[in-house]
Parts: structure tokens; sequence; C-alpha cells
């Protein structure tokens, strides 16, 4: 039987993807193969890429003078691509709202100068910090942000007016969860194995003229966006799975309506929880009201041993991976797309039915 | 209807495999989750990662001083890494015998001095080069080969003598295909999509005292090999269904009797190839009999419009993916383990049929 799975990522995929991937796992189509069989010169599969990223395109709206990357090395590779490939002046503006943000900054330290602008450390990421523009460098290559805080549950409720500077977005754990104006950005990055598929792919959205020329500098060859985007991300071979998959999830999420049902489905399941843990005497959210993610929420009853009974019995009810990030311990739910409101209300009733039975 | 699928990679996948990974695809064991679902840091995929590793150690008898890594990028993100972690003294030799032997040279170019000890270009990659050890540098950091050339078709009858200085081997299209000495090698890398798994994933065998301390340099962290080691190649998410898919092959290969019975099956499949090859007045294979790969045959009619006509033909008859490399034409039929006999057999009772009606 299928759990309810609270997973920050790799995270819970919609179970009718699920089903098509099954049943097309000896054969795709008509192509007498399995789409991870597929030469990624074939025909067969030139296909599967080129109808996930024309949904993508779709979907995000993104305009014509935006190129689609397939690239691999998670978020954690985006720290490096970002700087190795923007930084022409050297010098880039970094918002910290947390671990990832936190890393993209330490990372591109490397290749130039990093400005903070603003952190909210001081009160362990639960908000996000209020930005002064005269702490804006008028000069940087690119503003970089982490829109979606995965671990402390936290997102921008508004974009940073970077005038003519490119801003640059870390939409992991928020892409595809509502619709977006990708004219406002200069680059979006987004592992897939949170809303949009598998872990392995890793999508880049980038402005055609943020594209630089790196031919014969000593930038690695696979860390250049110019090579995918030359090739289409056909370089070398791309992890053409877990594209496949992404295309299944995007197909999905047109079919349920689009990136406005998927908005107006998220608001639904965050305002069940969120509403709750107002109204608890037992659990607490960790997180400023007006800064929650509408993906996942971070939650602590204030007594680590509770936390961790209440993890261990939901788990046996079925409801897992709620224990909060390695780093920062308590509780978190991740309702991702995939997630149904029918899962949150359950969880909502299992943690009623705990708070009454250990308040 | 399954075609028979002679792609040099991403490749075919033991049917099995398949449906075992179908049948698992909404549940994997009693974990009420697809593995594609699974947190990284969960207990379900931490079983499932360490089983992947421990049937690779325990396939190719890997000696306990040598650390798997499943890193990310294929075969040419290793072109970059191996330079970049074990060029010490910066200095490295290098057998160039086709395309992806010479991506590896000339991308170690822009880290250190890259020495040519000898090259098979004069005669299209057709053989592989006498080595005259006095043109090995007995200082170099590393010797670099490319065991199995997947596009002209040739295998290193024999391992170079580098004394002391490791020797550093791309199996990404012989992995797994027959037994290997690996404490001969320094360091061994396979992308999976040949014989080991779909595109996405990329294996490293790396003995412990190579793997750098790069802490505080500038080497991208994700290119290095100490993060992977230290991290149980968790330091970020790593593209988990495709090492669970990995662990599905491997499983097959030990049932089937392991390297032993890998290997006889694949000597059995290319002689029938080969020996029709040789005998044919139509076809003809363009390498020499002492290099030929076991993994990788290509084969000409000396006549491009027949190689099309055939090509196209085979595909119709289901045997697809026969033609050579967009770089050089012809044929090749690639015949990895997951490759039946009877699928050999089939194609060249086809190729004979050809053969009869177009001479």
């Amino acid at each position: 039987m299928r759990v309810y799975n609270f997973s920050a990522g790799p995270a819970v995929m919609p179970e009718e993807v699920l089903e098509k991937a099954a049943g097309e796992m000896l054969e795709q189509g008509g192509s007498g193969q399995s789409v991870m069989e597929m030469s990624h010169r074939s025909k067969e599969y030139e296909t599967v890429q080129n109808e996930c990223e024309a949904l993508l395109r779709e979907t995000l709206a993104i305009p014509g003078n935006y190129r689609v990357l397939f690239t691999q090395g998670g978020a954690h590779m985006q720290f490096e691509m970002v700087p190795l490939n923007l930084m022409v002046k050297g010098k880039a503006d970094f918002v910290v709202t947390g671990q990832w943000a936190g890393k993209a900054y330490s990372e591109a330290k490397k290749y130039g100068a990093a400005n903070l602008v603003a952190s909210s450390e001081d009160k362990t990421f639960s908000y996000i910090p209020a930005l002064d523009s005269s702490k804006f460098d008028k000069d940087a290559d690119y503003f970089h942000i982490c829109q979606n805080n995965t671990i402390f549950g936290t997102r921008f409720p508004e974009l940073p007016e970077t005038g003519g500077v490119p801003l640059v977005a870390d939409m992991s754990s928020c892409i595809l969860s509502e619709p977006v104006d990708v004219s406002k950005y200069g680059l979006i990055y987004a592992c897939a194995q949170k809303n949009m598929g598998p872990a392995g792919v890793t999508v880049v959205i980038i402005r055609e003229d943020l594209i630089r020329d790196l031919s014969g500098s000593k930038v690695p060859v696979m860390l250049r966006y110019q090579i995918y985007a030359e090739n289409n991300s056909l370089y070398n071979t791309p992890p053409t799975f877990a594209i496949y998959m992404c295309g299944l999830v995007l197909k999905w999420i047109k079919e349920k309506g689009g990136l406005t049902a998927m908005k107006s489905l998220n608001e639904k399941k965050a305002a069940v929880l969120y509403d709750y843990l107002d109204s608890s005497k037992l659990f607490k959210s960790t997180v400023e009201k007006k800064f929650r993610s509408l993906m996942n929420a971070p939650f602590v009853t204030g007594n680590e041993k509770l936390d961790k009974k209440f993890i261990k019995e939901a788990k046996e009810a079925g409801f897992v991976n709620l224990g909060g990030h390695r780093s920062v311990g308590g509780m978190r739910a991740s309702i991702y797309n995939a997630m149904p409101v029918e899962g949150v209300e359950k969880l909502v009733a299992f943690m009623k039915k705990f708070e009454e039975e250990n308040l």
C-alpha cells in the first residue's frame, strides 16, 4: 500500500505518472524500446526530449529569448556554473535565506567578489529579510536568490527590484508550483526531484544574451551553458529517462489545468496545514506568516522527545519522511504538487489526534 | 513488440530488469514508495545504494583499498575530473585510440602537460598502437587509456605496463563485459548507459591513496572525488533511480553467473558476428582482428548508398540503431551484455539474406 510521502526531495510523484512509466517500461509508443534504451541520437528520443522542453515552455510561458538547458549535478553544480558563466566583471549580489542560498554565496566567492546584500541567519532563517536597495551593486553581474527555502520553509513574497542586473533564482523547491513571470529573471535553475521528476536532471532557463562564449577558456566544458545551448543539451548523453519522466509530469500538470490550478491546489493544502498549526496548542510553525512557503512547512512541538515520538507514530500510520532536515531537526511536511489535498487533510487529522493524546 | 536494439548507448537493457523495474514502479519492497520518490537520506534508499555498491564490488572483485563513487555528467565530466584531481605534478600520459580518448587528452591540456604516447589516428583508429615504453613519462601523475573504443570498435588486447604510474581507464563501453583485475588500475570510470544501467550515473572506482584533499582549492566542489568519497556519494542528491537500475542489472549479471558467464556469452556473440563478417563478400569489419572489441562491431559494405539501404531495411525488420557513429558513418552493431545470442544470430541471418539480394 502506498504511503503519504512528505519528503523534501526526492519527493512524491503523481501516481498516474508512475503508472504511465510502468506501462511503457518495456516499450514506449511504437518504438519497441524502453525510453532508457533509446539512443540519445535517435528520432524516438529526440521526440521525447523536444516534447518535454515544449511542455515546459508552454507551462511556464517561457519567452522566445530564453533557452531551456538540461544539465546534471543538481543545484550544487549550479552554485559553480552560475558564477563560472555569468561573472564577467567578477561581482555578484546575494541574499542568504538558508543553507542553499548560503552555499551559492560561498561557492561564488571562489570566482569573484560576492556581495552579501542581506541575511536572515540571525533568526535561524525564519523570515525573508527586507532588502535595502542602497546595498545592491548596480554594476553586479547578477543578483542571486533562493526563491523558496526547502529546509526553513520560507519564500520570497515579492521579487527584489534589481534594475538592469539579471536576477538569478534557485527555484528547485518551488518551480511549477504556481505561475511565474520568467521575463523578470536572467536565469532560473531547478533540480527536478521536487516538483518536476526524478533526481538526476537539473533544468536551467537562461536569457540568451547571458550565454557567454567560453570557447578556449579553462572552464570545464561540461560546466559551460554555451555547450548545452549550442547542442540542444545533447553534447554528450543527457539523463534521458529522467527527462522523459519530467515530460510525463508536465503532461500531468497540463491535464490538471496548468500552473493556475496547481497554485490553487497548493494554496488549499497549505491553508489546511498552516491553519491547523496556528490553532494548535502542541504544534507550531517556525516561520513568520507572510514568508511561509507553499511547498515546505517546518513545525515543532518545542520538545525534542515529543517530536521524535510524533515522527515515529506518523510513520507507523503511513505518513513518512516528516523529520526536519538533519541540520535543524523538528518536523517538516513537504507538500509538492503531487501531494493530494486528501494527504494533507489526513495528516492534519492524525496531528489532531496526536495533540489530544499528548498535550 | 520489442526490437533488437544495437545502440551504442543508451543501450538495450535485460528484459527481466525492465520487468522488475516496472513491477516496482509504484512500490519498491514494502516501502510504499517508488525508489524515485525516496528521500536520499532515508534508510530505504540507503539500502538500495549500498546494495548496488556491494554488488559492484562483488562482481568486479574490487579490492578493499578502492572506493566506489557515483557521479554525474558522463565520461565527459571525467575528462575534467581526472586531471583536476589526479594532476599533482601536472603531467600525464595519453594513448589516443579514438574520439573519447582524444577528448580526454585535449581536455587534460587545460590543467597540465599532456604527453601523447601513441595514437592510431593515421589509420582511422582501426587498431591499437604498439606502445614504446621509452615514451612513457616515469614521473607522470597518471597514464590514461580508453580501454574499449565505442565508435571505432577496438579494445586493448593487453594493458600497458606503467610501473608505478597509476593507470586510468575509461571503461564506459566494456565494464562488466568480462572479468578485470581492478588492482592493475589507479582509477576506472564508466558511464552506466552501455552495460550497467540508464544514462545519468557514472561510476568511478578509485584507489584510496589517489583521492586528493582539495579543501580550500578553487576546484568546483562537485568535481572533487574527495567530496563523493567522504559523503558516500551523498553530498547532494545522487541520481537515485539510475543507481537503483544499476543494482537491478548487477543482480541480473550475478544470477546469470557473473562476469565469467558474461565473457563467455560475449565471446560467443562476437564470434557469430565477426566470423560472418570475415566470410562475407559484401560486408567487412573495419578493425584489425586482434584489436576487435567484444562490444562494438563497426562494419561497412564500401558503398555508402548500400550502407543506408541496409540500415533502413534492417530497421524495418526490427534490428534498430545499426548506423555507425555520426562522425564515421557505415554500420555498427553494439552487442552488450543484454543483447541475447539469438539477437546476433538473427541479425547475421538478416545480413546473409541482404547479401544474397544485393551482391
